[in-house]
């Protein structure tokens, strides 16, 4: 019927449903306010990687969001394993890495603000396909990314640390990459560099890695996270500051993180060209060593 | 079985639907990431008001969201009063004002922000309910709103001119506000006052009417519209300026304007009673006026 529910699993609050028909009630907040949150989890060779700090990310953008969850953290992670296993045991997905996304919205209720409006748990939806990372062929190639004129939203309005279901922001952006451009950065305000639509931003510099630090109001990812201290290890020295987007332009080498992509070249900015179109050694390096450092963080 | 479906007309994409069970698929873009547009109109005497004003915003909203809308404004309108019609059908109901809403979603499809992931057309649904507008009494009593931390999103980030999914800013705000207060008012980064959660702002001081303008990132709102032509009309004088919370607290009189509120008094803003805590004369002119008005805009 639809093509986008082909070999997908739905799990709405515990139960497994079928996912040509998976919906939510129009009273679900989730719908009414985009109030909900989200986790996105991938698997290497089936395990899902970083499962306790996805959840307790969840659980720190619900404090943010003030949104008090109806199951544990063990209850979600359960379930996210246990539709991992459901996926894979579809006809021929044996083999398949999964994307696991679980959306928690603050349940369903009255039209109004009011918590007092909200008449039912929080309610969860997990959605399970296959993966589809970017290929060794795109790797080689890199991302096109174009710094939008649009800014990142401010953290004291509402805050890109919090993983939530308000993603016009970000969505907007790209669609302003428009043509020529894969994806879309975004500055704030001041004209610093903060993030991605749905990734993490770095360059290298005579050796050095920089990124925009958390308090600029970014998403702490947990790719980024990872890399920090990947590089730490490798002994690059890394900073964590505000930098205008004509660093990257004269960069040596630029890079990309997120859960899906992990570390990923980005070959082109605005109308620059970083590392002669190609991967720079310093995120071929960082690359390397996350999936190598994978199969550790699993055991 | 839900409180809140009660005597509740529901259209989804053209057809009725029964309240109780009205859902949207988990694959909707308003769903997973707020990628959606609304209004709301009222009815008087079972008439929808401002409705070519609330179809033409809906249009503007859409393009502020690069989103390209499935059916005509003559299509909306005339299956939202066919909704105001069958809602006003239901037993007991054929005196009731109604409350209608349209969300109008930019469709269903993959996982991603880009325009090739949307597989349907953009979705719609009516909701159509009783209308419950404050008493006589809460009007004598007026809000009491605090002035929250929490920023305005900024119009360049995610533009609050556009009626969106995109609903935590208000919504955090409004949980801001806490005990004691009705609802939130939000300032921008440069401290100035913007809007309220869902309505806009007004004071008079010496006799003139002062409200936040356009340009600082706030809504259109229709009734703010009509309550400066009214005041025009009046002889009141009038000023679209940026001004800060102070103001209100030194102001003769504070009131908000909305679809479902009309012209209505602020009695309360943050630690400091306004007009001593009733409606003003000002307001109260402002209120009867546009009460009066309706008659006419409706004709």
């Amino acid at each position: 019927m639809n093509p986008f529910v082909e070999n997908t699993i739905i799990v709405i609050n515990g139960q497994q449903v079928d996912a040509k028909t998976a919906s939510i009630p129009v009273f679900d907040r989730g719908f009414l306010y985009g109030d909900s949150l989200y986790e996105v989890a991938r698997t290497y060779g089936g395990k899902a990687l970083f499962m306790s700090e996805h959840l307790d990310r969840l659980f720190e953008s619900a404090k943010l969001a003030r949104m008090q969850l109806s199951q544990s953290k063990e209850e979600y992670r359960r379930q996210m394993e246990a539709s991992i296993q459901a996926f894979r045991a579809l006809p021929g997905q044996s083999q398949s890495e999964a994307y696991c996304r679980i959306i928690v919205t603050r349940g369903a209720g009255k039209i109004g603000f009011g918590l007092n409006c909200v008449m039912t748990p929080t309610q969860y939806v997990i959605l399970t396909q296959k993966l589809e990372p970017p290929s060794a062929e795109q790797f080689q190639k890199g991302f096109k990314y174009r710094v939008v004129e649009r800014f990142r939203n401010h953290p004291n309005a509402t805050d890109p640390a919090m993983k939530s279901g308000n993603y016009l922001n970000s969505l907007l952006a790209f669609l302003e990459a428009g043509d020529g451009f894969d994806d879309a950065l975004l500055c704030n305000a001041d004209g610093h560099l903060t993030e991605g639509t749905t990734f993490n931003i770095f360059y290298v510099k005579n050796g050095i890695v920089v990124t925009s630090p958390l308090d600029i109001g970014i998403l702490d990812g947990l790719t980024r996270r990872a890399t920090l201290e990947l590089a730490k290890k490798l002994k690059i020295p890394v900073r964590e500051v505000r930098f205008p987007k004509e660093r990257l332009y004269e960069a040596d080498e630029v890079f990309m993180t997120s859960t899906i992509k992990e570390v990923f070249p980005v070959t082109k900015v605005d109308q620059h060209t970083i590392a002669k179109g190609k991967p720079g050694p310093i995120t071929e390096k960082l690359n390397q060593a996350f999936r190598k450092e994978v199969q550790t963080w699993l055991a």
